[in-house]
């Protein structure tokens, strides 16, 4: 077997065999296949696409380049979410726990912030004392205490996508949908979890643009994950507009708070629920009720005991930043479109998220937002609240807030988008 | 600028702009852009292509990565050729000499085998003594004392080619018309030569196999040649079978002595005249006889010369392989195919050619061929020799000759492609 041929393969349209694809993978996961080898690669893929036969045996191959998890000894079915990344997604934060309360294990591996969207390990690391790094014993540990846990992966899971994803980074071979379903899939499969339901972002905000993008990636990760034995279901969800009304770290844990206390924003508590509803039903708990366990405390409960295990203090008050700053509505009249990538370039370039892989994030950098589309504003009012340490990138983030909002006359027609589009699988 | 974003706009099929350009090709000179990096946009560059505004912009990037060779100071008129590499082409060395003969300055850059196609540099080192690497004086003196060299390009001219020829080699990414002609042209344009007849070949034995590809490869590179101010012209010369009766290193020099002493097979003859009178017509010698100078023994007066000059003995008997193995004709008839890439894998692998940059060469390697395509044959007779100091690989080599060559009952019908299949310039 040789790399050339099987770049060559892909290069002129054909198909991977089966071998060419574990030998490929494998080497480049031993180092034998170079990195400018496995990107001239990956760029034929982007630009030629993978059939399911060859996405399918490619998420093996990752899979088997590592260690998979085993959560045989927990008594309660283990069920997880993944969300593509969205723009004041802080879904995760409420909703582990939340599931943890109505009798499933969540093993919730999660990520760092990725250009414009932020990262639920960025953002629980504004609750002091919180770790991200456990070992498996640890996790373990933490789930059999909590009912869940949320934490970084370890180096033992998928090495092989480790690697083609911090490559694919720096060569422009990110949305490629193939690429996308077998990084993201490789993990959850390879972590061990019995049910898994995908939260597809679709809009400004999100990787995905266009509701067929979407779509194909969704069907292709629920097969992915059915062919493995692992109940996958997929929602596609909207990212026109932010979730919530923050984005940023420890602004968005405060909201993900008030969520758990039974309060929090209207969107956020609908998608928590439903995508809490379809973990359940996936791991076999029909009869669960999220909305009571949101109601009556249980879940509030899950999540301190969640933070303590992982040596947080959830009485601890958060972080916020050094300096505010506030633009107001322009005009009176209904505010009609809030864009999502817009607000997420600002909350980075404020400091929520970081430049390079190295960099450290701002626990109180972000962006308020005091009305959402729909919403009566009046000319003057606040209408967000830019925070950050570093007052002297303002008029950097505030460029990006350019054609971000709309605020048309009172009376026009406006009709919201659903925050569930459509459920796959 | 950043490289992601370049990456990006050749990916999703848009224009390169001068500037990107300009900072791409420097930046990976200077090793800020990694190779990874390059290599999955020279993926995107073969998949997408660039129009001939890019493609003038990148070889201009690749010329002012390094020097530029500077021949004023000779009185005579600097003309050159480059082949796009074939079976059997040994064309260079009876060429560069006779050129010289008829009052041109050649200064030759040459290359090493790559594939199954035979380096000039190669075949020439198989005479004792030859040097083949020369600093920018001795180039010029040799280029004085015998109107022509043939030698190594140095390591200041256009080192960004050297980089991304080095690795488009090892990332799939060879065959593509705009990095076949930036590369070709930015080497020859630095070179520093006042006129340049390029001859692509077509065929099973060249890179490009098809006409229409040839025919594109040639006006870009033309073009490129035209507006950098060297006069240039391009022959599509026919390598569906291979040059002459001699493919290997010292076998190839043989025949070449062969042609300057006024013999040798017609084809190379026809040939070494059709790119001299191009070479000569570009340098404004229109009123030379390369006929003549073939004849009357003034071309091989000139190759002793340039021999000489670069270290070589013109009169030191060259070397010959251990071991020799005849193939007979299989049946009486007449000779209608002899595949050129067949014969060039076949030398390859007797040892004329080398499998990884660093290996030697056998001198003495290589295939005799006892008939062309279009001679009658007697069953029984003998129709190649293969010739190598491994006779090991005989059975490796001899595997790459099936349905190598078509012996058809006499009578068939044949009519011979020309030598020469086009001009364009």
């Amino acid at each position: 077997m040789d790399v050339i041929s099987v770049i060559r393969t892909k290069r002129d349209r054909g198909e991977l065999t089966g071998d060419q694809i574990d030998w490929v993978i494998d080497a480049y996961t031993r180092g034998e296949v170079a990195h400018e080898q496995m990107s001239s690669l990956a760029m034929a893929i982007f630009l030629n696409g993978m059939n399911r036969t060859e996405i399918a045996r490619w998420t093996a191959a990752m899979i088997a380049s590592g260690e998979r998890m085993d959560f045989s000894a927990l008594t309660r079915p283990t069920t997880d979410k993944h969300s593509t990344g969205g723009v004041g997604d802080k879904i995760t934060l409420p909703l582990a726990p939340l599931v943890a309360a109505c009798g499933a294990a969540v093993p919730q591996l999660s990520g760092r912030g990725l250009g414009h969207t932020g990262g639920t390990l960025d953002k629980l690391e504004s609750i002091p004392g919180w770790r991200a790094h456990l070992s498996n014993t640890e996790m373990l540990d933490v789930l059999s205490a909590a009912g869940s846990v949320i934490c970084a992966a370890g180096d033992g899971l998928a090495p092989a996508d480790k690697k083609l994803y911090a490559l694919r980074d720096v060569t422009g071979t990110v949305e490629s949908i193939p690429l996308i379903a077998s990084s993201i899939m490789s993990k959850k499969i390879a972590e061990g979890t019995g049910a898994l339901v995908l939260d597809v972002k679709v809009g400004s905000g999100a990787f995905m643009k266009h509701l067929d993008d979407a779509r194909e990636l969704a069907a292709t990760m629920v097969e992915l994950g059915t062919d493995h034995g692992v109940r996958t279901t997929a929602l596609l969800t909207d990212m026109a507009t932010p979730l919530g009304r923050t984005v940023g770290n420890a602004l968005e844990v405060r909201e993900s708070v008030e969520v758990l206390a039974g309060g929090g924003p209207a969107d956020v508590v609908e998608l928590t629920l439903a995508l809490a509803r379809e973990m359940l039903d996936a791991a076999g708990l029909k009869d669960a009720n999220p909305a009571k366990a949101l109601a009556d405390g249980t879940a509030m409960d899950h999540w301190r005991r969640m933070i303590t295990a992982q040596g947080g203090d959830p009485d601890a008050p958060l972080p916020s930043a050094r300096e505010q700053h506030v633009i107001t509505a322009p005009s009176s009249g209904v505010l009609t479109t809030l864009d999502a990538y817009a607000i997420g370039l600002t909350a980075w370039r404020l400091g929520a998220g970081r430049a390079r892989k190295e960099d450290p994030v701002q626990a109180g950098a972000g962006v308020e937002l005091h009305a959402k589309p729909g919403d009566a504003v009046v000319a003057g009012q606040p209408l967000l609240t830019l925070h950050t340490d570093t007052p002297e990138k303002l008029p950097y983030a505030t460029e990006a807030l350019e054609g971000a909002y709309t605020v048309a006359p009172s009376g026009t027609a406006f009709s919201a988008s659903p925050v569930v589009l459509e459920r796959i699988g």
